[in-house]
């Protein structure tokens, strides 16, 4: 049995008419790809990648905050409820094959965070730029030019880490 | 817009043959009413059910404890990959517009219990009866004699429930 | 370092005198035996319970649903925060060496399902009484006569529990 | 009644000597200044912090990922068992006033953003730099130069926190 990959897109729930217009982008060209578009499942960028996706006749998945499935955007198909507040983020990450980070504030960050923590590929479009403490900058991010781009490496990126569970001796993360 | 509905099985990792024959006719018929099937996502009950629920058609999701998706039984289409462990019941639980418990060892009771702090419908099969510390049943619970019943009320009480929710002034648990 | 025993005492927000009472001699004894007593932090057995550790001179934890510290009652010492709702009872439980259950709803209910599950002894108090699916009572669940009966047990099995883990080959639950 | 300030020291469970020193040195002023030290009761900075508060006669809590307080470093005096993986770093910048990130790795990344999401203030100290989706360098992070410097800060700004909450008409982050 083979799955759809699992892409996550993150963003902030209010952004901009450029940030929502990547999103809107990237969801469609997930949902053409035949892969599942996971999110926050609230509004601003969460909304505009399910409608992209929606529209594309992608499945969308809001992994909400909340209590209540009432919160998530019409846009998506799945909501996961999880009343877990911030911690929502980590079954978001966890989720996915890849991440999509889009501009974004402290939110999407503790997204990135967690999937470089995780071993979750990360592709980021406008979004931070990280210098660790060592003064260098952050190495697990690639960063994409455009909406194309992004999906494009992330779907590489969840096939790569798909073959590398398969291979014999392969230590899961 | 719409949604399906979603129906939480729960039931126990190990079980015996007749639990995992009634979970799969659950799982065969919520997917013969066109709604979604959560479960925890691993094997016993969980399998037999998305087994089910697969074989007619429909879509299942796995909501597991641990971080890995390689976890998820093969009858599972999306797996939830929280990495938070015996709190994971708490999500599979506010996701469901309904919960069936088919017998069902600790954690299942743990899922019951939280089904009813948080007020969404529980039908029984088979599973825990629950004395009150005042000596009276839990009358939280609706115990079924047959997969057929409980779907049908499982599925009614969903309704019921968006109904309830869509009244005027209705407030949400 | 030999650190103190934990003990979770689990009670509705709103209960009635006796089992306040019950809660308020819980806390002295746990106290005066030199335990921390951990609790979610809120009013009714739980407020009772840190009250009655508190002007005994212990020590009291109290681990929130909520995402701010002022929700805690005025006897909790150490407010945790987790945020995470319902499924912060899972964080009570996991924290303590055995679990006290003082009468209850669905919220203690949840706490003596996911102490089952992971292996912390509970002693009831006038709480809830459980049928399996096989039809014969649970037998994971001590029932105590008294506050005093409640607190010896308790902490004998969390020294029996304590004992357990430092034995040669000795496998964690 | 007037809780002690509780303050997260985070960082990584593999640093250096330099990280360790400093560590060691934050624990130990917390303790000196009566307030209660928070981290993830790991190794490596967490277990230097430790052992520099405990050494000073302060207390330590140790908010576990794992399921058993076993994991917790020698200088925990209190573990909390989340079971969470690593959600539980939400559940540990919630649960403190202020945060002291010391260096750290992709973990430490995530706190200070959850930090930064949920409104409780962050103190780095040779920590990652970071710089916004607009181009901008995130400003919600100040950065200490010494261990006193950065205790000094922490301790202003969790003093700080609680007097604009205790003011008239103020809301709760």
């Amino acid at each position: 049995m083979e799955r759809a990959a699992r892409i996550a897109v993150c963003g902030a729930g209010a952004g901009d008419a450029s940030s929502y217009k990547q999103a809107y982008q990237v969801g469609r060209l997930l949902a053409q790809a035949g892969a599942v578009l996971l999110c926050g499942g609230l509004g601003g960028v969460m909304e505009a990648a399910c409608q992209g996706a929606q529209e594309a006749g992608g499945f969308t998945v809001g992994i909400l905050p909340g209590p209540n499935a009432d919160a998530a955007n019409p846009y998506v198909d799945l909501p996961i409820v999880t009343g877990l507040g911030q911690a929502r983020n980590v079954v978001l990450v966890l989720s996915a094959d890849a991440v999509i980070a889009i501009a974004g504030e402290a939110g999407t960050l503790s997204e990135i965070a967690v999937a470089l923590k995780v071993g979750r590929p990360v592709v980021g479009l406008g979004t931070w730029r990280l210098v660790r403490s060592d003064g260098h900058p952050e190495e697990g991010i690639r960063y994409a030019a455009s909406p194309g781009e992004a999906v494009r490496w992330a779907l590489e990126a969840a096939r790569e880490r798909g073959r590398e569970k398969q291979a014999p001796g392969a230590a899961e993360s």
